[in-house]
């Protein structure tokens, strides 16, 4: 176990034990103290560790540490080492419901991705014109887990968990407004969804959506 | 303006006034008060009164005033006269997206129709099962206005909203257990329907969305 | 269908398939990604594209690409090609309950004049002054549809629709403070709106609300 | 002070001090507490004591102590002694907005008349109606405080505070279904009626609204 | 009725008809809109008006349309003409339970005091030092009605209601933070208050608050 | 560990690590597999086994394999063996604000009792009446810890919280209706008590209560 | 597809298109249906059929039509073959946090069976003790999928989580009182897990937790 | 009693009678009221006063009158005397579940520091990583009582009470996003924790836990 400052305790060698990296979750953190873990990482290449909700503040200070890292600004997502691993396992498929979850779509991918699975990412499928996502249902079938980003009415999970085989993870986001309350309307829905086979996880939480995905393709 | 005991006020000609019949809501009231308004509306049969939420005691005290009533024990609904106007108007399909949902949409398929509207009822849709919607598409597309009734997820009025150009009336059931908080996530996904074109009414509402549907359809 | 970038997916053929324009939602996504989709429309004349929820930088973006277009700030609303359709179907009557209520009622009112339909538009007659909506009586029974826009109590539609045979399309809005929870107490006032005839939409839903007008006084 | 059993002090001087009755809440007490209770009081007949949400066996109980108690079983109340004092201050006019509201108004009138007012009664007047309520306008306008029982949208008291210039005390019932949730959708409004002058109490609080009137009312 | 731009009607004469004065609710309007009145009530002095939750932005403007207008920054409001009327009526007392209650508690005493009240102002008497409280005991018992605003807890209605013969409103403030949620635990509490004789209004309104105890104040 | 039939594992050693009794809450049980608990620990007289939420079948179970236990009716709790260790540590007084907390505020003393707690019991101190509880005030001051029973507006913890320097443990009941919404009121009340010093435990948790303040007056 | 009576449509050719049983959910049915739909599955051995949330009136019906389906009360579910499929795929690790969560744990333990997984149930080892999760270690790791159910604090699968690479599937009960709400507060606790690999089902549904960990170990 | 400006009342001989420090909360006050008080405590040396939730722009004005006052940017709290009392009583530890959860850890050990305990504070223990608690267990079994604060699924309290004798004094934290509703899911969580001994306070109330910690461990 690493002490940073007064304020964490990396523990790089979970990523041994559990076999994922290690994810420093920026949001509740200050640019100091996010810089300096990425201080504290830099000479572990043998290890991926993941940056997420990092906003321009924290990215740049993570990058005046890490100038190498893998930066995704619609993700608020930064990758060190950048270069993710040779993918193992099945391939995980993620779709977007609308141009508004991408961020929290390519959260999810990226994740994925890094944790080293192979990835794909199909935007702009809702539900209101089933065509867009009956015309994909062979890349979905193909899938060994399918994420799912929707906000609004979170209908699309239970479209989808009834057209394949494999597992979806559902990710409602917070995209919508009134009575969307935030994703609760989404979140809902996706937990009462009519199709067997949907794992929810919290609103907008792209990064646990990617990681439980990675982990059920794990080889 | 009809007093009925000290418990109630029937305002038949109101009916006239908005062209529409009085229902009479029995779930908050004893057998003895509808009783006493079925005794009332006896000798009306000019105008439609319709009884909801009539419960087995209920459709008993009613029966014993107006033994000729139309009553639908599933719905919960007595008619009186029995017979149904003829229809006018446009079609009026009502969808039930699980069999447990069908006292839901019963009541609102008999609303229509005593409102005087062609009606037509289609059940266990859900968009678990995408092709059991999509093979009754024709019969969609010739609707005026569609009705659906859906718990759980409350998926299905957005995937019909996108493949109909009329309006949809979504009507949330109370079906499903646990994070469906009876109706809520039902609900909330409906007034976030992605597709527009919904118009939703309260949980279990059978008789107003069958009430709407007649108005919108209306010749 | 054309793709727009990596983000979206532009169903302009759906505009013909459901008979109703497309609407680009703008509030989730950046100016640079509704200026994309602004240019992908800007030869489709045929065809009306509506962007609501549009702040003053999506609508400079946009106005770049189509310096035509109908703007209409307090809507926040842009319309191309600017000109709507020659009405036709019955005339929709958009009452705002408060001044606070006319953003989201003349969002309502523009979509359903955009979408082809006849439209007037009544400003504040809360019920708190009841002569308000009384004095426009012979107004509101010659609409096809009433679309009421109202806050805080949200008690506008239960009077109007006990007013009126026409259905109404109620608008709950954010306006109020406190108990009114961001619109949540008028949109469980409509819910549960004491007069049939109800249906209702999410909160600020104003291009909801007029999309649905236009469906059920559509020819 | 009165000591009762081991499970309540009776505070009958209290009643000298505010120059109101002491009420039992009779809903949480078992029959052999409010048996007690009753004992306790059956001298001090200078006192009036409300027994308020009786159910029968609460009723019969009480009923074996002071058997000639004032009993109304549509408001679950029980006064003693049985004549109510000779009524000064204002006068007290009740709404109850449906027959559903009956028992939460007659709790709020009894109540006020308990506490030494007169009272008056006026039932199924709910806002989609108008004409109704209308036709009480001078009514109305002698009280000087409205009591207005209502459940679902709870939109009356606005209407009604709207009308009259005297204080309106709004009670919102548990009448209603679904989006109603026990009161909550009336609470709601109620709270945010558009008219000023609304004093909002507990659902189905019709002892607390009538105490309430009875102060507002006082000589 | 004054027609004031496309946007308000003005209804002075309404303060004949329930002899209180028009109120400007200003948070949702704009500057512009908010002049606009200012300017249409200039030369009415004959009749007060109020403008409510006026921001800095909102005072400049009214003060460059009515420049003697009084201005009382911390209560968020203006009156116009500036002096109240000669007190009538019974005293009204307002209670602010904490420092940070006392920008609802002005509104609520300076409201009072321009619909004709004599008023007084108790500041910081939180139940967490009771015998702050009951040094007033003489102040509070001269009242003809007592307003209590209080955020956190919300406790101090219900301990003032025991200790006074009069009516209480109670004004729940979103003051606190965490689980008092914006308002919402005190408001629940004041809704539940064990004492009788509590009147509950929305989070945050003094105006309503104020208006309330003028109405029940009145000679 | 004692592992009993295939539903539960007994953990009397835990007993001496953490010097507390096992409790076993009968609400989630059957009568058989509660009867099962009982047997297994007939023989340990040596430690306390509390079963508490034991409604007349529970108890009915246990007495006929522990027909000493001694049984306490109101609070639904049955301890075995019968009698209390000798009081150690400091005293704990409970109080119930009104006779309904009764069942909690007994399940709070008895368990702090039978933790080797001297214990103390008033009741029906609400702060409608706050003469009741500043005549205790002098017991009150003589805890080391004072626990509160209350429901409705949950205000009497921040009273006593505001009178005494020990800690208070403020146990919200579910006693009242309505908004009172099932304890959720006293609740929120008593997480935003304005005196610091009071530790809140969910609704109608009097074991739990019961146990804190004997952690807490611990020797 | 197979048409049932008027209320259900039978998919059984989609048990091959998804390769998983078909389901029935009684809860929402009469016993006459469900007899119905057991009739029609009488004949199709090469096809699972489960009948969950099945009551005591429900099985009796069914056992009429298949008196050797296998059924297991305290799950409430039957099975038809009743013999589950050669165990193939990865191993399942159920576990209930307390003796109350076993109904639930059972549904997902014998739902997992069913589809064709090799199962191992772990009953009582909530967090309060530690050492009860920490001695099943071993077993744990096995698992190429932890189902963990429970209700209260919800906080097990965090634990459970961090402790194994495997994908937990979390199912909140609705098991405790007061502010567990029915289960939304272990709902929420496990969407908030701070291990990342938590993936949620609805309250008390055991059934979609066992199907979802059938599905994740696939083999 | 010492009255400050129009807006405060300090109530030092509390001081006294409690036996602890005033407490200014500045969160709710403007910057010149909270410099008025800080000037109105300048020379009692004698009582220690505390200011909390004090941002930039508050302790500025607050080191302007006490420029030796102890500042502690992260907790957001200042104190005057600066040195604290000599400790006594028992030991107080603050745990803090991650990085995030610090400030709100902070104020919770200085308060309890400056009401004369001796503190300790360990951070970033969560339950995901159960060895770091684990390994600080002799430090924990040392405590009288323990303070954990945590964000997200709230799930340390519950682990922590498993493992010690002392109470454990629970204050959820606001952090996390999407489900965490700002404190709730952590907060439900600690209500719930299935070991007894679990005080909670109110969401990122480290003020409160300090106090209350200070309380148990008073000597």
């Amino acid at each position: 176990m690493t002490e940073v400052g007064e304020y964490a305790q990396l523990d790089l060698d979970r990523t041994w034990r559990r076999g994922y990296p290690e994810a420093v979750y920026c949001a509740g953190k200050t640019a100091d103290q996010v810089a300096g873990i990425a201080a504290a990482v830099r000479h572990r290449t043998d290890i991926v560790t993941l940056f997420t909700r990092a906003g321009p503040t924290h990215a740049e200070a993570i990058l005046v540490e890490l100038p190498r890292a893998h930066h995704d600004p619609v993700a608020g997502l930064l990758a060190w080492p950048p270069d993710p691993p040779v993918p193992a396992g099945g391939p995980v498929v993620v779709l977007a419901a609308g141009t508004s979850d991408l961020p929290v779509a390519r959260e999810a991918m990226l994740t994925a991705r890094y944790l080293g699975r192979d990835t794909d990412l199909i935007v702009d499928v809702g539900v209101a014109g089933l065509h867009r996502v009956l015309s994909r249902l062979e890349a979905l079938r193909r899938a060994r887990v399918v994420v799912v980003a929707a906000g609004m009415d979170g209908a699309l999970p239970s479209v989808v968990a009834g057209l394949v085989a494999a597992p979806v993870v559902a990710v409602p986001t917070s995209v919508g407004y009134g009575a969307a309350f935030e994703g609760l309307a989404a979140l809902l829905a996706m937990l009462n969804a009519c199709a067997p086979g949907v794992a929810v996880v919290n609103i907008d939480n792209g990064y646990g959506a990617g990681h439980l995905a990675a982990q059920i393709a794990a080889p």
